[in-house]
């Protein structure tokens, strides 16, 4: 049986707006000695795959800091104190970034984003008859541009590295897994 | 078109062993104002689905500090500079977590952690005929436990939670890609 380790300190490193590093002691349980852990704290994310009646995946591209890169990738964004739930943060987001929204917005599971380093976890969502109905709002660090692709390209898309988020890619497994299993 | 954003000052605000924390001060090319965004740096990382000649996957099973869970993955972790390839990287890894090692090492493509906030990448690969070869090699912080798992089991334990990782979903879509295409 593996055992979890027990945390004999812990104190804040650093404040970064949208994350904040944790230091924890922790005392192995196999040897009892204590090792040092960093926890990148972070609010929980939602994802969303929006589907038009005529069956594209509303997707957005956007410059990406921590890559440097245009990522192309579904809605999506972190759960916001004002939200009630994770899915009224995915339906905010698919309508802020898209203008698209959806009279259904249907679970489709989470994951954990990096168990090893980070504490949250990311909601995905399926949202069908997406229809565009209003103007899109950006933050004041947002440009993104809407680009509707068809379910057929998704895979050569993440192949050939257009599609590089791995929450978008774990997002695609669960809308796969649900398409399969309805 | 999307455009890059200009990084006019950059600065480490924090180094915490596996990653650190990078501030840079970037200039909007829509409105030219400048906003601050934090990047965690770090090191690429690989993970590896190694399948032994009777078709079971084998995963491995440890606590882990950012979610304070026990989780089931597959093997993976951090391209030390000793690597010279990803793929060493990965049949490394491998051997050490499961004490499994296989001939081939076939290459499943890589994903983005996290381009918002993470500057690095993960390279998947696939172990076909992987065998119990050798004693394990933990690190001193290390202690897993290796699960063999039915392929046909994964979208159930994908959609129970118990395997969470994203890394190891998105690792998980990229096999059934390779798999519908070969």
């Amino acid at each position: 049986m593996i055992q979890r380790w027990e945390t004999v300190a812990s104190r804040v490193r650093g404040d970064y707006e949208v994350f904040r590093v944790r230091e924890d002691r922790c005392r192995s349980p196999l040897t009892g000695a204590e090792h040092p852990f960093y926890i990148i704290e972070a609010s929980d994310w939602v994802n969303v795959i929006p589907v038009t009646p005529e069956g594209q995946i509303v997707c957005v591209e956007q410059y990406r800091h921590g890559t440097d890169e245009v990522s192309l990738e579904i809605p999506g964004g972190i759960i916001d104190p004002g939200d009630a739930s994770p899915a009224h943060a995915a339906r905010r987001e698919m309508v802020e970034e898209t203008g698209y929204d959806a009279d259904a917005i249907v679970p489709l599971g989470s994951v954990a984003p990096n168990p090893a380093i980070l504490n949250n976890r990311c909601y995905t969502f399926l949202a069908p008859g997406a229809r565009l109905r209003h103007a899109t709002r950006f933050d004041a660090t947002e440009h993104l541009a809407v680009r509707l692709v068809d379910p057929a390209d998704v895979p050569g898309l993440v192949a050939g590295g257009r599609i590089a988020h791995a929450l978008v890619v774990a997002a695609f497994y669960l809308y796969e897994q649900h398409l399969r299993t309805r």
